[in-house]
């Protein structure tokens, strides 16, 4: 057994398919997103624009996040120091599941280290505690979801992206008293469009189905207090369980859901994602309480991120670039293949100081690569129009087509 | 299918076997830890001593650890925005991954958000790169351990615990050319024993093995520059991958393995768990860099862990209270049923401002229930008094056992 002839092997089949990853290597600049410094060359920091950042309202670099991060380090120190069982229980955890819970009109929160490891660890577990239970998942679901029902070791119903009648389909076919679970997505962050949250909790009601809804990339920025695409349809208390991060729009670190009280108690109790791993930082639960209190309120940068997103789709049509249908904030742009994909972006940050990084499978199928752009309330015309203009000129040099 | 019923019926046997847990809910005194405040009653916050922290040498609250993550706070912000691709790869992430590579003598490390996370990403993706392959696992691995195997889909031969006969027996019986990984720890946190490293890497020598060593509960904490157990018998070079955590002597938060460059490159490449998850906030980046320097440099933390550790274990066999054999800085003291010793762990916080948790099932056997103390370089010889004649009285008044 040669072991270092395999691990060659597997990098190198990376490299023959174009999808090897090479770190951008960056520090943002605090007050100023999405201005950033590059440590790429050899030359010291180079100034960038990111235009790929999921601290989508920059709320990573808000004041009042800042100060409860501050106050939490003087006051407790740097980490929690033990499991939420033992020893790292602290104040800020328990005050942020509280916040989190009311967020989503739920009885309970939970926190996580992330929201992978929220997803993984809730369906795993729960499909565990139900002896037998079948789970519906959309085609298009994050890495963490697949993880959390391949971990499960129960059976998975895969439905078409948003396709009600395949999912209705495949419930009908299970036997009434099967226990089920429709996990699916509120944003789909790579295309950006959205799932009919109401008509798919009308076929769990109808087939007797738990509904999780992940709205990693939703919470904060939908709703008038940012409790996501459900709080803005009205549709949080028709789902069992709320799954979302600290670590996109309220710019900090962890993942979260939500739920009735004894579910909560449940994956609290069985989940070893959950039990077996060190607490999140205090530092970074103040700063995320303050964070989620912050949106609760102010709607200046909700609307500020919708304002931007619309006016560079709109920009990027204008000049004929492939921007896909999105309607959300998420603007992706097709580029179809790997290398050019990999090729754009290269470009985009040697000449131009932009910063997107391309996106290849397994992050979205072989043959969709993109470029995928998240303006925020932060990115202001004059950013855009140095954008696009970078952009018409690439594809113009790399003879690409642009639409008439 | 009464969902609700099997919910309820779930927590309901954990509150028949008297494992249900509540978490105690505090907040540590930045600069006089172990001292912290307790929120449990409804008299406001309670003044307690800590004896349960794997913050080990209280680096989370050292003033280099405070001032890096302050620093880094003010520079760029709370949260990454992004994964390590996309975004959240920053020049503190480098940095460190260089330092921690260092520090176990290896090509290359790889940080994740936790221990948790770089065992169960590792393990899982390791064993899927190499087809066919068998991991031997000790029998008391980690909970996240167990959880990277599992989701790997390979098999599994479990050894008894530090058994190098029976690892032999199992490493025999597969055919010379199957893939093999021997993954264990090195001090085991709940029994605080530890490993025969070098052993073990003979008969991975011998039966063309790799070997996955988790060192989180001696990272900081041993070796002359605190690399753990493999630090300090010059092991380091004979493992294949060393595991750590930023979680408990360097105080922070967040998990990494050091390896050869091309094994970093396969788990960067392919694992789910690493490539699709917020990457660690940059203020702990930061704050566990000042860390791991610090320790690379001091002894006077070690030093004064072991002399605490030693001393307690001196004053419970003297006070005849059943403190087991550990070879390490944890102090675990055998009680045997949950629910005796939960009541002692209560009256001990209730009564005596103590704060240890009960070590219940599934994180030790059942029958094995214990209290576990972790004395640090900053619990005195007070402290220490106060605890042991409060553990006497305590134990005279439940009518427990105590040595002649
Ligand atoms: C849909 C979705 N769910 C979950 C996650 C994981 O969240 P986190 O980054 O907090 O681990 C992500 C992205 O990272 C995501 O895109
Ligand atoms: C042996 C062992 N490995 C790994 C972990 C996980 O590390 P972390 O707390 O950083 O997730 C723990 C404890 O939490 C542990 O005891």
């Amino acid at each position: 057994m040669d072991y270092q002839r395999v691990f060659t092997q597997a990098i190198d089949r990376l490299h023959a398919e174009g999808r090897y990853r090479v770190f951008i290597d960056i520090l943002r600049n605090k007050g100023t997103f999405p201005n950033a410094r590059c440590f790429a060359g050899h030359n010291g920091p180079k100034p960038i624009t990111v235009w790929c950042s999921n601290d989508y309202l920059t709320m990573g670099q808000h004041p009042d996040v800042i100060a409860a991060m501050e106050e939490a380090l003087h006051d407790v120190g740097a980490g929690s120091g033990g499991t939420r069982n033992i020893g790292g229980n602290t104040h800020y955890h328990v005050d942020l599941e509280a916040e989190l819970a009311d967020l989503h009109g739920k009885e309970g929160a939970l926190l996580f280290t992330s929201g992978y490891v929220s997803n993984e660890a809730a369906l795993s577990t729960l499909a565990k505690v139900l002896p037998g239970c079948v789970i519906f998942s959309d085609e298009l679901n994050h890495a963490s979801m697949i993880a959390g029902i391949r971990n499960s070791g129960c059976e998975k119903r895969v439905f078409r992206h948003n396709d009600l009648e395949h999912l209705e389909e495949l419930l009908a076919a299970e036997a009434p008293e099967t226990p089920k679970l429709i996990a699916f997505e509120s944003v789909y962050s790579m295309d950006g469009d959205i799932s009919p949250i109401h008509a798919i909790c009308d076929l769990a009601d109808r087939y007797n189905a738990l509904t999780y809804l992940d709205e990693v990339h939703a919470v904060g920025m939908y709703g008038p207090r940012g409790g996501g695409i459900s709080d803005r349809e009205n549709a949080a208390h028709r789902l069992t369980i709320i799954e979302g991060t600290l670590g996109k729009a309220f710019g900090v670190m962890g993942g979260y859901i939500a739920a009735d009280q004894v579910i909560i108690d449940v994956i609290r109790s069985y989940a070893p994602g959950f039990i077996f791993t060190t607490s999140l930082s205090p530092v970074l639960v103040a700063g995320a309480l303050a964070s989620v209190r912050h949106l609760k309120a102010s709607c200046v940068e909700r609307d500020g991120q919708q304002a931007a997103a619309a006016k560079l789709k709109e920009m990027m049509a204008e000049a004929g670039l492939p921007v896909m249908p999105s309607t959300t904030h998420i603007v992706p742009l097709m580029v179809g293949d790997p290398v050019r994909a990999k090729r754009i972006s290269d470009i985009l940050l040697a000449e131009y100081g932009v910063y997107v990084q391309p996106i290849n499978y397994p992050t979205v199928p072989r043959g969709a690569e993109r470029l995928r752009f998240t303006p925020g309330p932060a990115h202001n015309l004059e950013m855009m129009e140095d954008l696009v203009s970078a952009l018409v000129e690439i594809w113009d040099r790399l003879e690409l087509r642009l639409a008439a």
